[in-house]
């Protein structure tokens, strides 16, 4: 698929990057938030697996590449001022670092922030060195 | 509710800000996503309603303030780094200025740029000057 028309329509940050929302396409479940460049958005579409960039590495990023947990791409959308993007996929295993299915795990409640989902997956067995 | 726990865990940007993705809480439609200082998410709580930063106007705003399309807001959680939050919210009417239910009605397909949401309501219904 040709990705000019949404490069086009791409509105990025001062540093290149638009803000990319992770839902789990068949249950709705938001999973995660990251950023991605005009790179990652050409590799995610010439792939179909997720790609973002790290601005912590600074450096292009696949979605699992270290811990397996991928992403396959089903539908990419871009909102109305093209300066977010929200990426249908099928999360393979856990979304979130701490092994639990996606990111947004505490919420606020009466007695303070309460994490609510369990762990599915040591993080120790998704990053163990190979 | 205490907005402490929340804001204590909160890891905002260099201008203060942490992106918010806005979720309607009982089908899973993601409506929109906008950003969130200190302020707004303190309003949010204490109110009920989505309160968001508007960088363009550089203020505080409450969603649906001039077009009446409020967001109830049935949950807050927020991620595992801290720096974005996701509202489970029920949305009144329409959460996009272009009066569609949400802001990511255009994917990318083999002919571009697909619109595939229709518009719900007339945008000069929503703001138009009472």
């Amino acid at each position: 698929m040709n990705p000019k028309p949404l490069l086009d329509a791409l509105a990025p940050d001062a540093n290149g990057l638009v803000p990319a929302i992770a839902q789990q396409f068949d249950t709705g479940e938001v999973l995660m938030m990251a950023w991605m460049s005009r790179e990652s958005i050409e590799a995610t579409i010439s792939t179909g697996e997720a790609h973002y960039w790290s601005r912590s590495r600074g450096k292009l990023w696949r979605k699992g590449e270290t811990s397996g947990q991928t992403q396959r791409v089903v539908d990419l959308r871009i909102d109305c001022d093209g300066d977010t993007l929200l990426l249908q996929v099928d999360q393979k295993g856990v979304a979130c670092h701490t092994g639990r299915r996606n990111c947004f795990y505490r919420r606020l409640g009466g007695a303070g922030l309460e994490s609510f989902a369990p762990v599915q997956t040591d993080p120790k067995q998704l990053y163990q060195s190979s």
